[in-house]
């Protein structure tokens, strides 16, 4: 059914990508500490021989790393893209250059070939699937339900395919178990509040060229992330006011000393707005008349359904490209609303936006390693399903990480178990 | 079998007592304005009507507040303290003016006295009981098993109260539902972030008259109270150090800039101590013999067995009060370490420890006051045993505390109420 | 002229409060690294000896190591206290009894005693003076010009006394060199921005057993004070709203994220309101008209002038004791307003008072201590008026304070002093 | 002598160029209030009317509307660029199609051409001069002393041009008055602190793709661009440790909380390290021989002689670009130290930078504006040489940014201003 080459099949220049590729994989893995430990252990202790992995991912540098680490603990991979426009050809081929790693990723292929490479990678018997957006699972349950027997479990690396797969689930039809690594302790705090918080701010300064100091910023949403972006951008001394609709975060909000307003009295204080709900119209019609000329609208959150944009549209006498990743709506009264990105995710969607920092992919992508560790290992223990991380995994990483940054800590004595225990527990 | 007297049958002078008593109360609720709030819908509502609530509590300003609130709301109150030395006598004989309140503590009573005084209060025959200990539903269950028919249900303020509760419950033994204040997330967040936090820095500076700029602050244990010091501690301009024994603990503290070592090694930097883990032998031998001469050591976790006196005191060759609140243990070769309140908590046990703030106190006795309502209106739909305090209790206590700051705060449209359900629970 | 007995002629049982004294001392001591360093050097090496130093500071322990150490290094030293309600009889006591110092501080005199006491410090016939508030200076000036001829030099601790020094200098009546101690950029930025910022807010929170976190806080003033009560409040998670008249500093606190308000506005938004500014009438009439109920009002300047107790006055229909050190004015509304310490200089006026932290006096009399040898070592170089304390002693002290902290810190290479110097002073 | 032509002459399509030009400086001026409210009262009151103000200075966005403003002001501008990659040509295009202004300024022109396009603005015999880097008053004093006699005065941005004009006006050949722009406190403050402070951080973090969460951040000096770096960087939850060689400033770091350490120490614990000193070879062989493998050296101090290359080049076995901006430097051990932006300032230099946030250059360009009226309206009060700008302008600069943010501030009535004066001047 698939006759999908390889990436070498159709790029130009194979060994010069290969090396630009190489280059920005080395240096990801110059600063992933938990995958640099994992993958000495794998190379050592090669606890994924025999198994076959395939992937479907956002083909660069950070994932690349996960990839190459799960061929050195001994796995034979086959991956290809999540996307067809988040692939960088020149790490697809560079990671197809690593021993027992086949790519099929290209960035920019159509929605035949972008399933006909799925398919090639499923060609390889996959005995355990790495997701990022449920495609693979999906596409191997739907197509190919014979391979299933043989398929020991998988792992999912978002929101958005994690509650596809519970969807499944629900369903009676998700056959094997999958790890949510999505939602782990671990990956939320330091993907949403320090991944998300830091990136959102660097982003908007550099396609904005503006500053922090002493503006006025409106951040919608106190969970993870926007707890994130509000203290990051106290960090940098401007003034935060915070939006919620919950009241015990609201409370949470003000105790820290933030303002906390509803959205139609923020609108006519702030200087930039950034959402962070997971919900849709946040910032609409009657927030949008009352804001202040030049103001710069964001999203940290999820889809771009955040910042109405129709309603923006809709007040807009004229709208314009006022900068590389900034589009203008003037209004009839001159002022000029700045939507940055399209208000879809600001780090990752504007024009210099990098995606979360190298860093906190190691720490999310380090959990995925140990998880198909698990399922090698383990996998027989769980039910077909959406499995919560085991709490050891995510503590193991935690681990690893203070190992790798040389931070030491303390153990608890005997005793000192013993009492906690008695104390918890009755005497 | 009690005829212990109310309070003014024990004092002297109750008028002059009973006016500087009103005097505190009205400081403390002037500063309380969740009990404010309730208060007023309680004298507007009658809610507690018929209803008599025997309680065992520390008696001094800010829980008097809590008595009178449902004096208030109808109810007939008893009270007595939950510790001899904790009264305040003025405060007592202010409580016991009130109408519909009796009040039997007495501070400095014998452990005759003191049952005897709990007592009376049985005598009342509650139907509601309120804890700070579990002082009063022990001593029912215990002596008096014929009362707990008519009881409805009761509320525990305490970690201990509630430790001791879920043994009862595990044994089965516990007859009534209780509900455990103790460990809500407000509860949890307001008073260890913030009360503790805040509360044991100021009591350490005052009983020192040291300052923290430039100091070097070993915070042992980062859970909500150790965050709460290390924030503080961090604010004030001291360099913190944090120790932990659970590696994402110790990593999130790590991700937040502070620096994370193992207490044998904190313990040649420090310059205060200061231990939040309810754990026992925090500090002990090894590390007293690195510390530099001067250290300030204090407790802000639970018991006092944080600190190791007793080995602090074997290796003394000298021990004295340096400063009130303050004793100096001098070291062979010189070195003093300064154990602060006998590292009994700080906040609480210092000659200047005023426990926790009024504000916190407000949130805490808000929960107490809306479980009781909801005892009273609810009470026969909870099974005997411990109860998590509902989350809607909690919740509607976060919106009267914003109420009554004038905070306002945004809702959700009907349209976001579907769009986040629909994403939450499948399509 | 002078009869007046040394400290031990005046109280009661003085080896008992010589030991109370010493303890205390000791205390201070043991926090005092700076003083700890000088005293040794001055032990060592004696650099004071053959001189006599006079001196009117408050008599309490943290300047007492400041009168022992002088005598270390080889001085006779008279003192007495500058104010008659600040000496600490039993650290006066403490004094007298340490080698070549007389102490003649009494607690509680009256003007006639407390002059006769500065007459008895005179009659020592100093050759340098001491001072805090000038009293000793003015009054040798003015009594005992023929002592002038022998007296090498003097320094003064405040902004009071080196005002009216200034006003001598002006007039041609100063007739000796004196030290302008409290200049310094070291005691300045030490002594106001951490040692006010830190004990105003503890002095606050202790006397009024409130928290920071969520409150509202009017910071009146925007220079070294105020920005060390702004930081250290934000630190405790307030929300601070700064007052300011200068257009740059008030620029200053906007672009560093607080909100800047002119008072009649703050007024309304207030919970705690701090002044700072040394101005008078900075909260009047108009601003109490519109502040919420329960409200604290404190000052942290320098006079009880900042907030206007007139115009509370006239407003209120009662006044009263809300709490120890807190006095509450009510107004026709029913509103009441909490002033704290009178409106007098809260940390130390409150009933908690400390004043400020040990080390900040360590700070401050380190330079004290090394103004005192420069007198010795090169007074001849200094003509009769008022001095800025050289840049090189501040240094010195800066230096010492680093060495007694274990801090290390670079110098700068031979090349590197030749290059900054090239670049400054032209090629 | 010159024949040089103005910009259209040199570019391809230059109404393409001006649009997009046009639309680059729409967004500077959206986002600079100061000089919005300039340009509205020079628009209205031609206070430069009759003057000729030749100018060299980086022509970008930012500058542009500086030279507009003056145009406005009622004076013909002739501009050209003060370094021949500076320049944006559309930009240029752009400023040279507003009335009344002349645009040289061509990117990438040789020596020769540059020289020439200074000679065509000076041809329009510039009344007033305002330069960044004293270019255009080297050449006029050089080449056209003739004109200074009609020359009323000047400004200069940086501190190398005021440098290079100090120099001159030692030697007694500056002969005409120039004001210092660049020693201004507000420049220093907001340009230095939030300035350099926030662009370098986010320049940094998006040429790395690395997060600042947790890293150890080395800063190297703790004047007003350290205190940006640390205070921001810290405001990420980053660990910072500072490294200062003056005894105040190191101590002042201490006492706010940071970790102050030689270099040698500190090169062995840090993971980014950045300098700000202003001097050379802050960083060398002894440091990079310590350093672990992956750090990031960066530069934003001034010229890029802190981090001694040199020194880095000799001990390094390969050199490689590692990512753009950024130089891997390959040590004998395999630890590779990587090189930001060759060392230079990284927030200009890196293949990111956008230089100082528009609102930075709006508050230094604002003084430029005032400075320009002033010498149109007092020059000759002010005699040849280098000036400090007056305190009242830079003053009215800020008065005018709290304006245009809408800060109201307080004023002092007449009794305040009295008791200011009363107390400061003696009674």
């Amino acid at each position: 059914m698939s006759s999908y080459e390889r990436v070498t099949a159709h790029v130009d220049n194979p060994e010069a990508l290969r090396e630009e590729g190489r280059r920005k994989m080395d240096w990801a893995l110059q600063h992933m500490p938990i995958l640099q430990s994992i993958r000495e252990d794998f190379e050592a202790e090669k606890p994924l021989t025999g198994e076959t992995i395939g992937m479907a991912m956002h083909v660069e540098a950070k994932t690349a790393i996960l990839v190459e680490t799960l061929a050195l603990g001994g796995a034979e991979v086959a991956v290809t893209g999540c996307n067809p426009l988040s692939t960088h050809d020149d790490v697809s081929v560079a990671l197809d250059a690593v021993d027992n790693v086949t790519s099929y990723a290209v960035r920019g292929v159509d929605d035949e070939e972008y399933y006909a490479a799925i398919e090639s990678v499923i060609d390889h018997e996959p005995t355990i699937t790495v997701d990022d957006g449920a495609d693979m699972v999906f596409r191997i349950h739907q197509e190919h339900p014979e391979l299933i027997d043989s398929i020991v479990g998988g792992a999912e690396e978002t929101t958005t395919g994690v509650h596809r797969l519970r969807a499944m689930d629900e369903d009676g039809e998700l056959n094997y178990p999958m790890f949510a690594v999505n939602d782990t302790p671990m990956k939320r705090l330091f993907d949403n509040v320090h991944g998300t918080g830091e990136s959102a701010l660097s982003a908007i300064a550099m396609t904005t060229n503006l500053s922090w100091a002493g503006k006025t910023v409106v951040v919608a949403g106190y969970g993870y992330c926007g707890k994130g972006v509000a203290s990051k951008a106290a960090g940098q001394d401007a003034n935060v006011v915070v939006c919620e609709v919950e009241p015990r975060k609201a409370l949470e909000a003000h105790m820290e000393g933030y303002d906390v307003l509803p959205m139609a009295e923020a609108a006519e204080e702030g200087d930039v707005f950034i959402t962070t709900t997971g919900n849709k119209d946040v910032i609409t019609r009657e927030h949008f008349e009352k804001m202040q000329d030049g103001v710069l609208l964001a999203n940290a959150g999820h889809f771009d359904v955040e910042i109405n944009l129709d309603d923006l549209d809709d007040l807009a006498v004229d709208r314009y490209e006022a900068r590389d990743g900034v589009e203008a709506f003037e209004m009839a009264d001159g002022r000029r609303l700045n939507v940055l990105a399209e208000g879809r995710l600001v780090n990752l969607a504007a024009p210099v936006g990098l995606g979360h920092p190298v860093e906190v992919m190691d720490q999310s992508f380090g959990i995925q390693a140990v998880c198909v560790r698990e399922i090698v290992e383990n996998g027989d223990e769980y039910e077909a399903g959406v499995h919560e991380v085991p709490d050891e995994l995510d503590k193991e990483v935690a681990e690893i990480k203070l190992a790798a940054e040389g931070v030491e800590y303390d153990g608890l004595t005997d005793e000192q178990v013993e009492y906690m225990s008695s104390w918890q527990h009755g005497t």
